[in-house]
């Protein structure tokens, strides 16, 4: 692959939806793609600073409940530092970027889940400007089966512990999003995990 | 005092302006005139959670530096937080709130310094709304004498070690807002303590 081409490729979804295990396959694929391991981030985290604000947003402080509007501002603090410091000297130099999670899981539940879109939308822009994934794949699984798969696998988080119906508002916006930016594509995550599989790659060979 | 007389009073200033002894001398006058000692309030601060994330941007990170989109919605994120869980209900006790800084810093600093102001004034708009002090004390001062005096108290963060320039926009930022906004009063911090002191208790006498 010559350098200018890499990608930036993110999985999302919400909770329980299997982005793990994407994670795992579509990093395997870039590897055999492009002869090279991509960079793998989380969010919110992925430096050093961003990863100690990972921590202050998924833990609660007893007596200081953290305000919606600090968890979004905490967010993109966090996501302007692994732009500037990771995925964009990953890319300048040529090796691709496999993200679980970016900036749409902020729409979905910062914007959709908490109501928070004017926000969002305005520190998106502020924040990020133009620079957006390559390829967004997009995990869809209804909330409720995803949080019952989630809780399987241990205690759920602060954000976990959220209502069904704040993840099903963030599913809405997740879905509306995806109907708009044709560089979002949606995989039917209710599947058997070899069904939703096979469909990321067949997208993956589509797309790339 | 009846209770929903109580008032947030700001001190702001350039490093070295004298706000610290400025602090001292309003929490005094406040308590002698309401019978009741302010809450006081640092910012960023003041929370649990917002003096973690005011480690976070008074501190380096090796090899992650702070970019200043980061910077600001961090201190956008802390000062939510103080607002939200203690600024707001001490006022709405009756209990009068003394700031050390608030967000005009933001504005000087992050806006002007920066030169970020269209960021600063679209989170400011967002995370704060109308809510303001209802008196701000700026301690104006050259910057080249604020930074001497500052140097002197011992080692400068990671703030403070901004060039010149930076705290010249930073002034200008407080003294154009100053012009536009009847609740910010200026205070030539250039004199001796004793006549900043008397023009202080002077503004305070006039304005409450």
């Amino acid at each position: 692959m010559s350098q200018n081409s890499a990608r930036f490729i993110v999985i999302e979804g919400l909770e329980g939806a299997g982005k793990s295990s994407a994670v795992s396959l579509v990093r395997d694929f870039i590897e055999k793609y492009t002869g090279h391991a991509p960079l793998c981030t989380r969010e919110p985290g992925g430096t050093p600073l961003a990863e100690k604000i990972r921590t202050l947003v998924k833990t609660t402080e007893p007596g200081d409940p953290l305000c919606d509007e600090a968890e979004c501002l905490l967010i993109y603090a966090a996501r302007a530092q692994l732009v500037a410091n990771v995925i964009k000297p990953a890319l300048a130099r040529g090796q691709w970027v496999l993200g679980d999670r970016h900036n749409l899981s902020s729409l979905a539940y910062q914007g959709g889940g908490r109501g928070l879109m004017s926000l969002v939308e305005t520190v998106s822009r502020a924040t990020l400007g133009d620079f957006k994934p390559d390829l967004t794949l997009y995990l869809d699984i209804e909330p409720a089966l995803g949080l019952r798969r989630a809780a399987r696998r241990g205690e759920l988080d602060r954000i976990e512990q959220q209502e069904l119906a704040f993840f099903e508002r963030a599913r809405a916006t997740y879905l509306a999003k995806a109907q708009e930016d044709d560089s979002i594509v949606v995989i039917d995550a209710g599947q058997d995990m070899a069904e939703v599989h096979k469909d990321i790659l067949a997208m993956l060979q589509q797309r790339l």
